[in-house]
């Protein structure tokens, strides 16, 4: 018979020599899950990562599992003494894994927000039941569905993939029935895809909000979003909006992460017309390129408020702590090895804050790093964001 | 014979996946090297850490050796593929590193600076062939002389350890002849000790400079730092002055890292007189927990710019990117092993950062972790960093 001193002397010798820190366990660990490590750590917490690739940001952290995350038992052994874990993004395990969790022990956000945001259909369809304004758009089974819905909304039109898109991956611009023809060929899985309406937006903004599983929420400052080539070049923060649009932007984000039930940082990603109306383009459950900027800016940064969020704990003040920031993404210009040293002339920006990823291999476009200037204006931070980040060639 | 295309082939099997990044080595690893770690990772690098005792700040590392850091062959091993060295404080064996270090690779700050720092007796007398303003000390020898100085400066004094002496160890204040005597026979080494006239000073300010091998510089704000039993309890940052004394106290402390040849971090503590004179206390080589506040509230902190100059990169700016800072220390209470969760509670202080060192044993009045809050003004950063700060009893 085991005493219960046995039982306390059995786990004081049996686990790590840090298992009074509480342990948050990361699926996946890209510059997401590496930037989240960074906010527990710096709280003194235990990071334990799993990712099915050695593929760099994860190389500087002790408690880490590269293997097969589709594995019940390797998952099951990383989710052993996590108080609790999460994803770097919507496309890890996170169904498998829920089947295999301890007692008491939760993966947030939860796995059906991240299989309603991953399709884009589904996505789409509980935005619109919650009464949430979004571009025009149909779920199309056939290609005679999207050839009667085009002839409906007028072309140009945008046909994605309902999962896997994303950076301009996934999408087309079809100006005509002949490339909507094509792009049904290559971007149609088995139910169909989705076709939106082009929507005239006069810019793109974004929107963070931090939940937890209570419903309590904080909602970060609605920020100016500019991509390049389909993909985020540079965040500007505040956005220089009438109080009244910033504000709308604010509610719908808020209305659509409790619609998909959002835990931790959700993403909301928004399109501004030219009449002042707000749209949703999209919703990404995990915090986001476009909230990098809080990292300097924000009293709390947003993979911080994420750990909160996730570990149950009260989430922190969202506010700028400056009055202006600026983000701009470092991109990899070649195919191979990165030169990381390639980063010093940046230095020489003195007020830029300067963020490298660790990735093993660059690639022509692959997010390899980023640049942070807060200032006391927008212009000049975004001045000085751009230079620096102008003169990384990792 | 070995061809240059075997030489490369047997570089890139032969070393570790990350031989490409800027490899910074850090002797010694406690929350300071921690905090180094982090800036020199943020920026992509690669962080080797050798520390004589594994006592959990360095445990979230991959790249940790727990060793004797006096043994040659430990040191040699250590210092392979590091680009630059820096220690975490003066007491690391940076001489003893010195001599087996590789061809082209520096140990920064100096070994002579350190030396030099580390002896308060030394340090007085560079400071005061500098031509800076120190309290009146003598370097005594002997009880004799002791006594002698006393009858010269009256009391109460201040008898110092030449070495060894810091956050109120080591120091004792003398009332009179035979708390003199008493303190004499606890403090004195063979060289004797070093003996100050009390200052009647209105506040301690800190200065932190960054200074690179080529010389160049720059210098942080001045902060107000208050003390509770002879230990940093909160920094406030700017300290509220006259901009004539806060000049001149940044003047003297460049002044000052210049005359020891600090390189990569230097703290300069000082004291503000009722008739506003600044006079230097003391150094240190070294990040400071003066300049923790810098993580948040600075465009570069502390650790990034010490990181910069000891790998010769241009150092950043160190001006506030916030109106006002608060850092309030958070020390242990009892003996044994730290409640790490206890923070949580803090966490309802929404704009409070908190940080939490992952020291695996506590003791009462233990720096275990820190909290900074950053406002539009000095007063709510300091109320609301000590209201964070009292919930913690970790």
């Amino acid at each position: 018979m085991q005493t219960t001193d046995d039982a306390v002397h059995m786990k004081s010798e049996g686990t790590r020599e840090e298992a009074h820190l509480p342990t948050i366990g990361i699926l996946g660990c890209g510059q997401l899950g590496r930037m989240m490590a960074f906010s527990a750590l710096r709280m003194g917490m235990h990071v334990k990562i799993l990712t099915p690739e050695a593929s760099g940001p994860e190389a500087i952290f002790s408690d880490v599992t590269v293997g097969d995350w589709k594995d019940p038992e390797v998952l099951r052994e990383f989710a052993r003494e996590c108080d609790a874990i999460t994803v770097e993004s919507e496309w890890a395990p996170a169904e498998r894994l829920a089947q295999v969790l301890p007692d008491g022990v939760d993966i947030l956000p939860y796995p059906r927000t991240l299989q309603l945001i991953r399709h884009k259909g589904r996505q789409k369809k509980a935005l619109l039941k919650a009464g949430l304004p979004l571009p025009p758009f149909a779920r199309c089974r056939s290609l005679e569905e999207a050839n009667a819905t085009a002839a409906e909304f007028g072309y140009p039109l945008v046909l994605k993939k309902y999962e896997g898109s994303y950076d301009g991956y996934g999408n087309a611009t079809c100006d005509d029935p002949l490339a909507l023809s094509d792009a049904w060929n290559h971007l149609s899985a088995d139910d169909g895809a989705l076709l939106e309406a082009w929507v005239p937006f006069v810019e793109e903004l974004a929107v963070l909000v931090a939940r937890g599983t209570d419903g309590d929420a904080v909602v970060y400052p609605v920020v100016y979003s500019e991509q390049a080539d389909h993909r985020c070049h540079a965040v500007v923060a505040p956005a220089n909006l009438p109080e009244s649009v910033a504000i709308e932007a604010q509610r719908i984000s808020l209305a659509a992460v409790e619609a998909v039930a959002g835990v931790g940082i959700t993403a909301v990603e928004l399109f501004r017309l030219a009449d002042g109306r707000v749209l949703i383009n999209e919703l990404a459950p995990r915090p986001h390129n476009t909230g990098h900027y809080t990292i300097e800016a924000c009293h709390t940064s947003q993979f911080e408020n994420h750990v909160r969020a996730v570990m149950g704990w009260p989430l922190g003040l969202p506010g700028l702590r400056v009055p202006a920031a600026c983000m701009v993404n470092v991109l990899g210009f070649h195919d191979g090895e990165p030169h990381y040293d390639a980063f010093r002339p940046a230095l020489e920006f003195a007020d830029a804050t300067i963020h490298m990823y660790g990735k093993n291999k660059v690639r022509p476009r692959r997010k390899m790093g980023h640049v942070t200037v807060t200032a006391d204006d927008a212009e000049t931070a975004r001045m000085h964001a751009e230079a620096a980040a102008a003169q990384i060639h990792v």
